[in-house]
């Protein structure tokens, strides 16, 4: 799974992730009456980014709202990525349970829904993250350093000498290999991630917190990169919502190729594309 | 919320919560072909085990491997345990996000589905619990120590001189009164009950492990219980697998009566029952 995600990188000139945090009370108003107005924003936003993202991240949160027809958009939207490209998805589930419940999960993100890779809650342990492992094709993205204030009450506590996610990264990146393990690790605090490249050098990274958050692209690349990239930064709110009127496509395609092309001039910079044009 | 509880604990001398973990590859192989399975097996368990118990908890995973059926069963068993009766109900879906997607997952499990409480997962900080704890007549439920042998891959690690899930307790009892706070509290590690008592002498600790898991439901009480009884403990497989049969009902009855029946007596032998026979 890693080397597609590279050579998406390389093809694209973009580690660019677009989240479809479709909020239906925030998706323009001239949408909101159709019969599925999630998928029919989604539709809307991938047919205009789609040229520049990598990767699209679904925050279950957000369709879940919807009852099952929510569930429906979301099945509706992963088919459609499916049918317009090549594309790295990701469902930000962010679940954790333990075995027998964690199998359940897995099956509902990897199976059924056909997802690439799942979000997953470290705090219950090694036994409620194996069941996702046991797909070697797919990813398990676990949350270290999250992007929100609240990071700070746990994630930052001293445990054995070092933070509690660096305990999380140091035991988790020994339960499988750099192809399978991703982390989530916040652009708010950029000099952490140094750190955790330190820890694991060969695992790629899902960076929030660019944009809306307040990241720092520049400085997430400095720290974060890897020989392969190693990153995919994520925006949401400021592409998906660049726009409330009928525009909304061209302006989230706008904001997608103005991040696009902050990400090829870095990749270029630092001599990461294999084929430069 | 904890008064209604406490009620319902007095009024039906039980402290039993039945996991609704239902498995479509391990109900009774007669009901498997019906439109809704999933409904028709919890119609029946709550018909027969609705007299012992106080709460009954539906874990998410087993409802969303069945994707948007799955949330039609889960809507139609919440409104049919509302139709029975007076139960304390429980969303086991194990939630943990930033603020905006975290009150996305409150109004799902309250305002939408109706539920009285929801489990929370602690890992990303205080911002990522608050959307819960904005409803006041609710309950959110922390992940504390939990029933699974990962429970000592982070919670046990040693954090400030105490335990990390301690320390989850400590500040997150601020975060809200104990009207509105329980913690999880597995039953695999009794001895730890006593100190999660001592640190918050007036939360209710939802209590898994008990059975299938191993823990011993005497140990539980002994150092788990306060004066208002403090405790539900959950028990699912060892009551809705009972049986493989058509009299799967009936057992699952049979089961769910010990086990109150085992719950009075320590309720009386505490004298913790308002109104003895």
């Amino acid at each position: 799974m890693k080397n597609r995600l590279i050579n998406l990188i390389n093809s694209k000139r973009s580690f660019l992730c677009i989240g479809l945090d479709s909020d239906i009370n925030k998706i323009p108003n001239h949408i909101r009456d159709c019969d599925d107005p999630l998928f029919e924003f989604n539709k809307e936003i991938i047919n205009f980014t789609c040229d520049y993202a990598v990767a699209y991240k679904l925050n279950l949160a957000f369709y879940e709202r919807m009852g099952s027809g929510g569930w429906l958009s979301l099945e509706k939207t992963i088919d459609y990525l499916k049918s317009r490209g090549n594309f790295f998805t990701i469902a930000d589930a962010k679940r954790g349970d333990i075995g027998n419940s964690a199998r359940h999960y897995a099956q509902t993100f990897f199976d059924n829904l056909g997802f690439d890779a799942v979000t997953v809650n470290p705090y219950m342990g090694y036994d409620t993250v194996a069941p996702f492992l046991e797909y070697k094709e797919k990813c398990t993205i676990l949350l270290a350093l999250t992007s929100n204030p609240g990071a700070n009450d746990f994630q930052m506590l001293n445990c054995c000498d070092k933070f509690l996610y660096e305990e999380v990264i140091l035991q988790s990146s020994q339960w499988g290999s750099p192809e399978q393990i991703m982390y989530v690790m916040g652009a708010t605090n950029p000099d952490f991630l140094a750190k955790a490249r330190e820890l694991v050098p060969g695992n790629f990274f899902l960076v929030p917190g660019v944009g809306a958050q307040g990241g720092d692209l520049q400085k997430v690349c400095n720290n974060g990169m890897n020989s392969e990239c190693g990153l995919i930064v994520n925006s949401s709110r400021n592409i998906i919502y660049a726009s409330e009127s009928k525009d909304y496509g061209e302006k989230a395609r706008k904001a997608a190729f103005d991040l696009q092309q902050q990400m090829m001039a870095i990749l270029n910079n630092r001599q990461l594309l294999r084929h430069s044009r």
